[in-house]
């Protein structure tokens, strides 16, 4: 029967990030899967006449650099400490199944939170993640 | 740490239903997990004035009476004779989360097709199920 052996774990860094990790380790837990950790910083280009005070450059390895503290925060938490854990800075999506790719992974462990209205008429990044990702996914429900 | 205790295992009865039945017996091992099938049958109604030699009664109920038959066969491929195996009539994503909030699932475990092109713009099931699922949502990729 078939295990997961290498798990992509997806966090966006807020408090619901520990109830994914929390999955992603019960379903590693079984197999000894390894977890890989990674957060996506999305690129937000700034105007080049724009009121930044700070270089683009200067703005983006800033933000990098408070992801990593974080990341590395919330492995703490989940007792992943001896993780891989990556930052990546562009598109939600494409860096997950660039990672996905460049790891082999067999799950990708996300979350999902609920929509009402309005909001199920947006293109999701779990949906476009579904169709495009190299193997299973596990979306966890966030409410 | 959480574990599943409840799952429903969305099979279509294609070929493929296997391998996704193969996964959800995986993450129902490690913790006894209790698994109820599900093949909904799509409802097409029949037009009043059509050809159809059967009335409509008739051929619901036989499209039932075989789904039945292939999905008692599908579980018991997948040694799953014990389990629950329920068969509806009509939309595959309301009877998908209708039977889930019934069952109190607390994972639902489907494949996911790979797609290209222009199939990409439609709406599929497994995008509506993620949104509306009250619980965790596996994606089982099949190529």
């Amino acid at each position: 029967m078939s295990e997961y052996r290498k798990i992509l774990l997806v966090v966006d860094l807020s408090e619901d990030s520990r109830i994914v990790g929390e999955r992603a380790k019960s379903v590693a837990a079984r197999s000894q899967a390894e977890i890989t950790l990674l957060h996506v910083v999305e690129f937000v280009p700034v105007e080049p006449m724009g009121e930044a005070l700070l270089p683009a450059v200067q703005v983006e390895s800033e933000l990098l650099e408070r992801a990593r503290s974080k990341l590395t925060q919330l492995a703490g938490q989940l007792g992943l400490q001896s993780s891989a854990q990556l930052v990546e800075m562009g598109s939600i999506k494409t860096e997950i199944i660039r990672a996905s790719q460049r790891l082999k992974s067999d799950l990708i462990v996300l979350g999902s939170r609920e929509r009402h209205g309005l909001a199920i008429l947006l293109n999701f990044t779990e949906d476009t993640i579904l169709h495009a990702a190299p193997c299973d996914v596990l979306a966890v429900r966030l409410h």
